[in-house]
């Protein structure tokens, strides 16, 4: 029998499908046309595939590309610039000002570049980006190589990018006409938060996203003033708002739900929503501890995002993943909480289904797009290795990645992003670093 | 004028003393016979002194070497063997089983080597160890560069390194005796923890460290378990009865003090203890969140530690110093708790002091040891860059720390342990993984 002929093929010491989970050992990934065609034994692969190029991951665990459900991408620039204030001095002292001076076409373009070159060096291969300019987002990110999901910003409140609502949304909307035919760009609505857009402009949300079949996301339950203010202004919890202005259901996401009661759980639950996990945002804010357990065991779909850097300061989701299962064990007193193999589906398969695509990304099965990363073992951080899940998660960390692939095209290779210009970026970030001083 | 000669002198783009707190801008560090001569701008620096080496560090952050106030430096060859599960489980399952059978002067050698070559490549140039065979800990850590304190421990249960307490206690103080001339070398008593060794043996530590002059290291209040027992065989709290047994003072170390009551604190505060803060570790097992802002509003000394890497899984005070600050923050919902600067205290001057160290090393201080470490700036990570401070909690990581010197001999040349066969450490790693398993 001929060999026959593949495009790629990834040879993996350890693979994590993630889905199933069992780790295999020796597999390779074959792909053809950007898609996963195949996974078997290197052994057998050998025999059966002709591939063009032959990626050797001797000494290293390969998965798929990590997925970030909620970033800013832009914000890298205001990284660190205003750190360990209250969430109110931070906002009206300094992030917003320095947003209503400078954000413009240009200011996002370069920040988002920036931010491609810290997610796909941190293995990083696609995300969910909620900013103002998110054709400048959508530009940058793609010429870096990663697949990204836009949501598309709605506001009350004026902004560079648009006047109101009504402007959001009809701005939004036209990007989406200009991009829709990259199929490495997906798309959703994004309204800010429920206490930034009121009941109307939420209703046409709603009923947009029906029409065209777009997710909704929104920042949600972030803080316990948050929930007191809308309780004060609309007379119910906002997510009691929100489903009975009908936006819940398996398209809804919601970003943070850092307070949860248990009717809230059900209401999550019940309308088979998915929760956004932002950890390490949630903290350096001083916001609180989503139960992430309770979420888990009545069934919602959680993802885990990095939020903006000028929260976080990173765009890491192997510290995402780390600190979500640290402080599951933590605050539950209990050490089996959120398992090392739970967080990184979260990582990846969870992601995947908040984004609404699961059916393309998040495991390593044949059919799904090649979105592969390789993370290095040969350090003696990682020295010994008994299970590929417990290193991802507990002891390796984003310097570790060193490939990547989208769509079976490689972004990084052995930690150099290959679509990206870095000294123009760092150059940029420099600009960005003088002008917003 | 001629310039004065100095054995080595590095130029920092930023710099940061930790005491004083303010970072500097482009000035140097001057340093003769291993100690620290001089502190001034770089250009000053250039005019007044002929140094035999010098050490551009362009784009960098240069801050004193981390100082891993808790340590297990041999379990790093257990790292992930048994994660996500209940403690007992864990212990009696999985690390004492191994212990009983493979602790040995060759274990303990060879994964202090790993430990050795991890910290390093990390920026920590101190730790506190607590391990049988402390001599062999000793041996692999020195050899490599660092500066250690051995933590001689006393059990009451045998091990191949000694039979009971009086055993631990003769050999551990002979293990002193061979190793006091090492300036690089230093020791404390390490009774195991309140549930481990009874009032005898405790009585003899406390007059052993009277009349030695060593510091006590001990696990405390890790978990309510411990508390509930020692009260129900005891009749009073651990901390409670180690005051009673006079072992409280300026040189008692409470490792973990997870679980702490007023009277607790106040007795820590009452007779100037430290603490070492090992949030990594507390979180994973499960144990708790210790009160690390009451502890500091009260004014205890905290230190960080990593614990052993079984537990973490890594020894990595960049790691812990971001949990330190987020968790303070997320406990309190305050963002303003634990700030970025008293994170990075804690990680130098706060393990100095709780070594007994502090008139030598923990800040970079005109006749302190020249024990520095250097951060590379100039990833896309760290860029752009407002506050040194900030970036060293938030946005770095282990991966960015570029060089280290102890007593001014660097034992990290960019990104290179300088006395680490690398290669030969992976492999030991590897023999013990098969043994292991």
């Amino acid at each position: 029998m001929n060999p026959i002929h593949a495009d790629l093929q990834i040879d993996a010491d350890w693979l994590l499908r993630v889905r199933p989970q069992a780790p295999l050992r020796c597999h390779s990934v074959v792909v053809t046309d950007g898609l996963i065609v195949d996974v078997l034994p290197t052994v057998e692969a050998a025999a059966r595939y002709a591939p063009r190029r032959r990626a050797d991951m001797t000494g290293h665990i390969v998965l798929p590309g990590l997925v970030n459900a909620h970033s800013h991408a832009a914000m890298t620039l205001m990284r660190g610039m205003a750190d360990d204030l209250a969430l109110q001095d931070w906002l009206q002292g300094h992030i917003w000002p320095r947003e209503a001076t400078h954000v413009s076409d240009a200011f996002v373009f370069d920040g988002s570049l920036l931010a491609a070159a810290e997610m796909i060096r941190g293995g990083i291969t696609a995300c969910c980006d909620m900013y103002f300019f998110p054709d400048a987002t959508a530009r940058a990110l793609r010429q870096s190589g990663m697949r990204v999901q836009l949501g598309l910003p709605v506001l009350e409140f004026p902004s560079a990018w648009a006047p109101d609502a009504d402007g959001y949304l009809e701005r939004g909307l036209a990007v989406r006409d200009r991009l829709r035919d990259d199929p490495l760009i997906s798309f959703s609505l994004a309204p800010h938060a429920p206490y930034t857009v009121g009941d109307a402009a939420f209703a046409r949300i709603v009923t947009y996203a029906e029409e065209l079949g777009l997710a909704i996301h929104t920042h949600l339950h972030e803080t316990t003033d948050e929930i007191r203010d809308g309780i004060a202004a609309h007379g119910s919890r906002p997510l009691t708002r929100l489903n009975e202005l009908g936006a819940l259901g398996p398209a809804f996401v919601a970003i943070h739900a850092v307070h949860c009661s248990d009717e809230d759980l059900d209401l999550l639950a019940g309308h088979a929503c998915h929760v956004v996990h932002c950890p390490g945002s949630n903290l350096k804010l001083g916001s609180g501890i989503a139960p992430v357990s309770a979420m888990l065991a009545c069934g919602v779909n959680v993802a885990l995002g990095t939020d903006g850097a000028a929260s976080n300061n990173r765009l890491d989701l192997f510290e995402e993943m780390r600190t979500a299962a640290l402080l599951a064990k933590g605050m539950a007193h209990d050490p089996t909480a959120l398992p090392a193999r739970q967080a990184v589906e979260m990582a990846t398969l969870g992601g995947a289904k908040a984004l609404g695509l699961d059916a393309i990304i998040g495991s390593l099965e044949t059919g799904k797009s090649a979105d592969i990363i390789a993370v290095a073992l040969t350090s003696p951080e990682l020295s010994p290795i008994f299970d590929p899940y417990s290193h991802l998660v507990y002891a390796a960390g984003r310097a570790d990645v060193s490939h990547a692939w989208v769509a079976g095209d490689c972004i990084l290779d052995n930690r150099q992003p290959t679509q990206c210009d870095l000294p123009a970026i760092l150059r940029l970030a420099q600009y960005w670093q003088e002008k917003l001083k």
